[in-house]
């Protein structure tokens, strides 16, 4: 990809919009897997978080991606990396942006924008921020695709910055989660727009399910939790202000709200992603404002937002994600953190990303949150594959937050409050999260592994003789 | 313990000063540990990190420690926590003054706090902070054991300050490393002082080990690492901002900077403990400033400091452990860490705490470090036990740190710079820095593991059949 076409196996450092798959370039990507030469492109892309098809299934299928970081959503993607066909490196989505201007991924050759409007030396991004500031600074070169289906309106929610240079910045600071520090605009050196592109093809758009039995009992639980915190912990006694994941954990959160009483509180989302849930809550008035990277509405949801964006733009802010998920603002909000995760250990240790060997995601943001927050929780269903798997394991097959990290799991069978509890002590608090099913096979295990000693009892070889290890 | 007492089971939490080793109190802990009844106290202690025999041998012998956090140091606290005779769980200290506050661990019910001079409503600590300012703080009554061993003018060291309550709290901000946003003496409310003792018993000091060939070649590939990174890498153009650990690795830093062209950059010290290295390194102006929690000096060093506070005062500051841990501060001065580890396996995860599934210490401020700093490095000799071990090992017993937030791993054998690679290509890199003994054994784990499969290839089964597992 380079303005002369020569191409070929350059190995150019894609920089690419979009974050929760939105707000993506469309048809550079496909012009990129549509060449000849597609398989010797050797291409590096790296995008705030998850992308569209153009990006991740046109450009795998084509042979054209080499790399991918930090996030991955797309099953041929998927498929490319746990091959071995793609090198991928999952990571915390807030670095990102630092990385790719400080040495700790490559640089972009190119930023490929999704914009809704864009002049000679300024852009302004569709819906999805992610890493774009980040991005078009780094980039030697910039294409920006303007798309029609966007509406320019969305300016009205972006609050963008690039971070200054370390050492020396300053930390972020907000006065309120819907506090702007920054400009609706994204600003270049003129000469380094190379190309614009215009298209109306719309973002994919996210399909929730109805909630299930398991999906109440969740929340169910995670409201008993909340009542009870929200009596005992003087940092909540004023203001709450949450993170929550995307889908299932995202809407028993919301429920889970309704059913909590709130007393006087000022209730803010402090997170990653806009979803219909957090939509919901912010028209009944639950929660009063909003600070995410990007959208994840359904198709009903994004109308909701984009009929009425001047009113949503006085609760909603999109920011950079390197601000979203900022450890300091997440400090300085004492975030209470819910999120998901394919499973957890009887010690506490969160595996986000894995299923055995294979990688099915990524960690996104929740390390940002989990590690940052005031109030880490953990909430997901207690199996998985209809009942067939526990999500509730000896021991977890990939670590992604440590038992250093996670103060509370939930699922629909209960709550396991690990503050202050030993390892030992764990093994037996989070049996009560455990599905019945299941609960018998991992007593067995914590009695073999406390029958070998040790402060946090186990061993390899007991966790391989754990069924539900995947492998 | 309590002021009338009835003692007994009452299960009171102290919180207690120190760090490091230092400026812990003994008096008091000595006394508890005397008492006839001292096995029904059932007492949680929480510290700022290590503390002295005074609290850490003798409470746990005599039976009086049913709890502590976060940290543990002494061989007699460790087999008592392996044996689960005394609950402990490990925590980031950074993270320990907002968790005693704000219900992540128990409140104090008692503040033991040495300290170098006490009035009625204030104290000024002796040279270790902390998490003191923060347990004087929450808890309901105040012991102070003033040390006519430590110098008054240790106050000069300090700037102290407790974190406002969050939500809304700002992020911590400092314009230099030796800035100073406190004050040198920790305040109370008067009616909190249950009552003041004396002693002029002296603090442990370190006895540090002459450099070994092992030392020196760190030190080394440490030197080639940095040298390059320094000319690669914008962020380093001006300054170097750096934190490491005690001990042979902070000896291995200090001096890979005297081989490091370091040109005119200011160079300056933002991390946990001030050391040996770190003073000459201050006296040679190899480094012009340091911010720390505590020391970790020998008899010699401590000499030093103590003939020359005035001087030091203007190079030295002593801040509580969660202003010089702070995430936002170390994104702030854009820290390179370099901390030690027990073990790194070959996709980079780091284990600092456990030999099998004993715990051998605590995961202390490295992940406060690693996580949050501009560059993270990971520097430890390729083996142990006289050479019997590989400390590169197939998969870590324990993750405290996970594949996400390590960029570096360095040994007396090489380099492995794990940035942008993926977990196969990790396998690969991370056998430059094995001991030459170990290649042939982790390069047929890799064999195994890679006809398997996968993104992370691997497998409990597989990591159990290595050697120096520990089980």
């Amino acid at each position: 990809m380079t303005d002369d076409g020569t191409g070929g196996d350059s190995g150019d450092v894609l920089g690419v919009s979009g974050f929760g798959s939105v707000g993506y370039p469309k048809l550079v990507p496909e012009a990129l897997a549509a060449r000849e030469d597609a398989a010797t492109l050797d291409l590096t892309v790296i995008s705030g978080g998850s992308v569209g098809p153009e990006v991740d299934e046109a450009l795998v299928e084509s042979g054209a991606m080499a790399r991918r970081y930090p996030f991955i959503g797309h099953e041929v993607l998927r498929q490319a990396i746990n091959a071995g066909t793609v090198a991928f490196h999952d990571r915390h989505v807030a670095a990102v942006a630092d990385e790719v201007r400080f040495g700790g991924l490559p640089s972009p050759d190119w930023a490929v924008v999704e914009a809704v409007a864009v002049g000679a030396d300024w852009l302004v991004p569709s819906p999805s921020v992610g890493s774009t500031p980040a991005f078009v600074a780094a980039a030697d070169r910039l294409v920006v695709e303007v798309n029609a289906a966007q509406p320019r309106g969305l300016e009205g929610l972006h609050d963008l910055l690039v971070r200054e240079t370390p050492p020396g910045r300053d930390p972020l600071r907000l006065a309120a989660v819907d506090d702007r520090i920054g400009s609706s605009r994204i600003s270049f050196a003129p000469g380094k727009l190379a190309s614009v592109v215009r298209t109306d093809r719309p973002d994919t758009t996210y399909t929730f399910r109805e909630p299930t039995a398991v999906d109440r009992a969740l929340a169910d639980e995670l409201a008993g939790f909340l009542d009870a915190e929200l009596d005992r912990n003087p940092a909540f006694a004023e203001a709450l202000n949450l993170q929550f994941g995307v889908g299932s954990v995202g809407n028993a959160v919301v429920s889970a709200l309704d059913a909590v009483d709130l007393g006087d509180r000022d209730v803010a989302y402090f997170g990653e992603v806009l979803q219909d849930a957090l939509l919901d809550a912010l028209d009944e008035g639950t929660v009063t404002s909003a600070s995410a990277t990007s959208l994840a509405l359904s198709a009903e949801g994004q109308d909701r937002l984009f009929a009425d964006l001047d009113r949503y733009a006085e609760q909603v802010v999109l920011r950079p994600v390197d601000v979203s998920n900022d450890p300091a603002l997440i400090d300085s909000f004492g975030v209470v953190a819910v999120n998901g995760a394919v499973e957890v250990d009887l010690t506490g240790q969160v595996n986000s990303t894995h299923i055995g060997t294979d990688v099915v995601g990524g960690v996104g943001g929740s390390g940002d949150f989990l590690r940052n927050a005031l109030l880490s929780v953990v909430a997901l269903p207690s199996t998985a594959a209809g009942g067939d798997v526990s999500r509730v394991v000896p021991r977890v097959a990939h670590v992604d937050h440590t038992e250093h990290d996670v103060d509370v799991v939930v699922t629909d069978q209960g709550v396991a409050d690990l503050r202050g509890l030993s390892p030992r002590e764990r093994l037996t608090a989070m049996l009560d999260v455990a599905h019945p099913d299941f609960r018998q096979g991992l007593r067995d295990y914590r009695e073999r592994a406390l029958e070998r000693g040790g402060h946090t009892p186990g061993g390899f070889d007991l966790a391989a003789a754990w069924p539900s290890d995947g492998e």
